[in-house]
């Protein structure tokens, strides 16, 4: 990519979406491109249809993003060049006009019905909860609702389905942020000083004492772990893929040596990527 | 309980969920109640309107159920006293005479869908996924759309609401199982020479090598673990719960010292139960 070319950033749509809101924190002179899915995004990156994709990783209420990571782990050989940390503020949105004593159906992504649940559940008791693929999905689907209906999605998506907001920071917890990364086919490959380190690794063989040694890499040279982790390998129940965020780039030479140090212990190792730890108004 | 009362089992519902064929492998015996979440669930165990809980708890290809895991952490006292992995079998299915060619949409769980992501691609590429709240709710889903729809979902639930089977084991990995837990007020008190046990805990400060800590006291004992996995603390973003499945039972004395030097080591510490580990075809 070149200067003066305008950089493609596909991002997990559709338009109104929290992680259009993290593209456009990212870069607002990107030319953006919503697909429908992680995986799509993935693939747009890695056939150089999009420069960059961004996908929300990890939230603070409901934890990772299993696509994501999986996407990370086994379907892409893309890395994490930047994290983003935004607050997720939902608004119970419908059409304007519509009362909310005569709301009957609340549309939303499930993990944020369940964000919602206390206050579902004290305003709404009688309302049927519908689940949708994406929050600005359930706006389309309230709007399209033939009986009253709202939906939870972030303000954005008020402004761009042309929906009246009834109740705004509706989520349980006040403290409701979301993870996202900047994925492409480079990470950031200059330590600056303040950054964070992605990778996974799983075993060949099932040893008491296998995890303990890996993280003994760590704490042997005080690398401090900001996240421990496991997933499904895919192969059996039981079987898992380690993934740790540690603090410090991967060409920092403590990062460097336990990350040697690891890969003699491990049947497989991906670095995913180092990348400058996320600080609020900090510069792209 | 008495032995002459019939027990009485809450699980997530409706009818014809995987659940419900957990439960019913569980005690086929029990009188059974469909509950819509799996805090009702707790809920309904936590106030003796049911005597246990069944829950899906984990998948092979999808990872932890967050839902379980946040109810057993935060909301609920209640222990897990059993475990059952079943194989999960994905059916796409109809009403009775709708022709494969004609099916526009295609309802399921978001879980359920992601499993089938390759075989729905593939056969169904214009189709219009629909995400639905439960297996089951997408059957009623598919049954009452106006136009020719299709629900992914368990056999049992064809059965249920007189739906015709159009495809069978039609996820994308052959390896497909849900663990489930049987959730009461006592876990499994007896030791049995075959248990697992798991337990969560959090640390008041965050210091590097306090999770390797931990391990130490498992891995000086020679104790396996059989799962690590972290979860939001729910307090700010990069501040975990940790939780741990081990093998052996809280009784047993090499399990029992290593908690004790765990309990010195965290902030908080909660023993989730000490349950047999499942055998195909164990007795209850």
């Amino acid at each position: 990519m070149t200067a003066s070319k305008v950089k493609r950033i596909a991002y997990l749509g559709p338009h109104g979406t929290y992680t259009e809101e993290a593209a456009l924190l990212h870069d607002p002179t990107a030319h953006m491109t919503p697909l429908s899915s992680v995986l799509a995004v993935a693939a747009a990156v890695d056939t150089g249809m999009a420069d960059e994709g961004v996908m929300a990783i990890e939230n603070s209420l409901e934890g990772s993003v299993p696509d994501t990571l999986d996407v990370l782990i086994h379907e892409s050989r893309l890395l994490i060049r930047r994290e983003l940390v935004l607050p997720i503020n939902h608004q119970l949105m419908a059409k304007p006009g519509t009362s909310v004593n005569d709301i009957q159906v609340i549309y939303s992504h499930p993990q944020s019905l369940g964000q919602c649940r206390r206050f579902l559940e004290r305003c709404f008791p009688k309302a049927q909860l519908m689940a949708s693929l994406s929050n600005a999905k359930a706006v389309e689907e309230a709007k399209a609702s033939p009986v009253p209906a709202a939906a939870i999605a972030p303000k954005r998506a008020a402004e761009l389905y042309g929906m009246a907001i009834l109740a705004s920071g509706i989520q349980d917890h006040p403290v409701n942020v979301t993870r996202f990364v900047v994925i492409a086919h480079e990470d950031s490959p200059t330590p600056t000083g303040h950054d964070k380190t992605s990778i996974c690794f799983s075993f060949d063989r099932d040893e008491p004492g296998q995890l303990y040694g890996v993280m003994g890499e760590f704490a042997q040279r005080a690398i401090n772990l900001a996240k421990v982790e496991s997933r499904p390998s895919k192969e059996t129940l039981g079987k898992y893929v380690f993934l740790i965020d540690m603090e410090g780039h991967r060409l920092d030479p403590p990062v460097k040596a336990a990350l040697e140090g690891v890969r003699k212990r491990v049947g497989m190792l991906k670095i995913m990527g180092s990348y400058p730890r996320f600080r609020n108004g900090a510069p792209a």
